[in-house]
């Protein structure tokens, strides 16, 4: 059992030199960034209900708000939502990994790379969708699925895993990425089962040819396998990693204005949170952030149930809305995700904790 | 201009014996609890875009949420929300000041009155309404006027303003509690502009015989002046006070689904907040916890202009929803106030911070 001591003084002759020392040079070797798309405080709210009354991601100690307008618009979508995480850039509306000038930047992904970490994404929508594309693409418009998917061949990512072989397999151009994936020594894998077999090298992990299945649908308990097949093999690299995992359709749920579908994406994801704490409890050398990139829905509970788990939702619309989005942090240097700040900050605050320099 | 520095550290070997002693007992001397009823996350941020992109509140350092269910139901009216804060009891919607069981209990404000330290209670609504009521009276069900009102005179409270002077003047029980006040030392003043005059000893100060008005109507900066003259009276206990501070209206705005209703009574209750750290920071030694008991209204916003304030928002009930509420805390033991819990242990917490036993 491991102790958490927060402190918060006003003036530095509270602090000793001593434990200055400690807490400012303090610095992760690991990174994971959990991302429950359109998960916005009304959903975790409701998973919470769903669940009980209880989620993993109440045992998170340190928590933030923030604010994720786009340019150009007041509500954002999920392409300019994640290029501010990924980039340090607000941007407009469906862009992928660029500025609001449709420039290249880099993504933290594509840093920690540069700096010999491995690097990873998991999802559970197609990894070419939006969320997963701004970490490791760069194209104007989040529907450029094949020029997504041929990005991922540019840079040295070490594990991928989520939907979407077809833009990789099936494509207008002809061209067959899983064979120029295998000559870059990925193992291509394209069944659940056996994506999560893996436990070194690099992977290429299909869990679906399109989109993933829903929860209601079926899809089961993936996304915790899939997250410790990333972590397994990430954890490979001494130097560190950095690693993307996404709950993708929380999101969807909101846009169908489901309710369970919702609360079901939700509880799915929070297992994955559970996972991730655990790790970075056992590792001791890890900062955990989870957010969301927007609301979806203009969710509210009108009613439920503790005991039951009976959720009572309405929506006021089937897009996103404007809000400020919840930040909850755990492990070496959370303390930084405090405090309310814009999306783009977090990418600061992430190359702030890596120490690394753009 | 004072530097903050938050230290989060996993082992106790990582602080240095000087900076325990220094952090984990320090205590503040005054608490000022402000509650912005009905502010969910959408209201705050409904009060942002309107105020053109900026808040006071941003200022807080520390970020946490409160699970608000009472007793009894999924979602809470502001007499179990605030019973919750003042007494440490969930209790059943209506009650207030009384636990499941309709017994009386302790609050933070006569508890802090005990150990002879100053309290007072600042609202834009009835100084008898839910809210404040919570803090000072004991009774069964919120619509208890006139009992409330009497419970005034069973505390040593040194400020109280606010409107519903008529619960103490025009009673049916022909009671005149203005002559009783009187008779215990308050100076009773009933004209805004009298009150926030007043800069020691004891005040009833009545801004309205009934409801204060809407800023939409036209009630003016009455929030802050009120406010400067509680803190100021306040201040002079050299042991310390307690002070909770109401934005009412917020909480009206919604259940009247009238947008610029909230965001009008938000700005103010902001005005407010601003007025309160600049007090904080002076002071250095007072820990501030700003919060609300519910959302109203299932807001949220379709769409706004961060430039023009423009904010174009939808309710989806003219009822409270069930949702966590965000809170924020700044100055001496704000830290506490980080991660997620139920709202009855902002109680808990307030008590610790003060080192109180009941």
């Amino acid at each position: 059992m491991k102790h958490i001591i927060i402190t918060l003084a006003f003036t530095s002759t509270f602090l000793s030199a001593q434990s200055q020392d400690t807490t400012l040079n303090k610095h992760p070797k690991n990174i994971i960034l959990m991302i429950g798309d359109g998960m916005g405080t009304a959903q975790i709210y409701a998973g919470l209900t769903a669940n009980k009354g209880k989620l993993n991601l109440e045992r998170c100690t340190v928590v933030g708000f923030h604010k994720n307008q786009p340019v150009g618009s007041y509500v954002t979508d999920s392409g300019a939502g994640a290029t501010a995480f990924a980039t340090g850039k607000k941007t407009y509306n469906t862009a992928i990994g660029v500025d609001a000038t449709e420039v290249a930047q880099p993504t933290i992904l594509e840093i920690a790379n540069k700096h010999g970490l491995a690097t990873g994404l998991v999802t559970t929508c197609n990894i070419t969708d939006a969320t997963p594309a701004a970490f490791i693409a760069h194209q104007r418009n989040r529907q450029m699925m094949e020029e997504i998917a041929a990005d991922f061949l540019k840079t040295d990512i070490d594990v991928f895993i989520g939907g979407g072989k077809k833009y990789f397999a099936n494509r207008k151009d002809g061209k067959n990425l899983l064979d120029s994936l295998k000559a870059k020594q990925y193992q291509v894998i394209d069944t659940f089962p056996d994506v999560v077999k893996v436990s070194s090298g690099k992977l290429a992990g299909f869990v679906a040819y399109e989109d993933p299945k829903r929860m209601l649908d079926g899809r089961g308990n993936q996304l915790v396998p899939c997250t410790q097949t990333a972590l397994r093999i990430l954890s490979k690299n001494t130097k560190g990693f950095f690693l993307m995992v996404e709950g993708s359709q929380i999101d969807w749920g909101g846009h169908s204005n489901n309710t369970d579908y919702v609360t079901s994406e939700m509880i799915d994801f929070d297992r994955a949170i559970g996972e991730v704490l655990d790790f970075v409890e056992k590792d001791g050398n890890t900062l955990l952030i989870i957010t969301a990139d927007h609301e979806t829905g203009g969710m509210a509970l009108i009613d439920g149930d503790m005991a039951t788990g009976k959720v009572e939702a309405k929506f006021l619309t089937d897009h996103h809305t404007g809000v400020m989005i919840p930040v909850f942090a755990y492990g070496v240097g959370a303390a930084a995700f405090a405090g309310i700040y814009n999306n783009n900050n977090i990418f600061d605050k992430m190359l702030a904790a890596f120490q690394f320099k753009q």
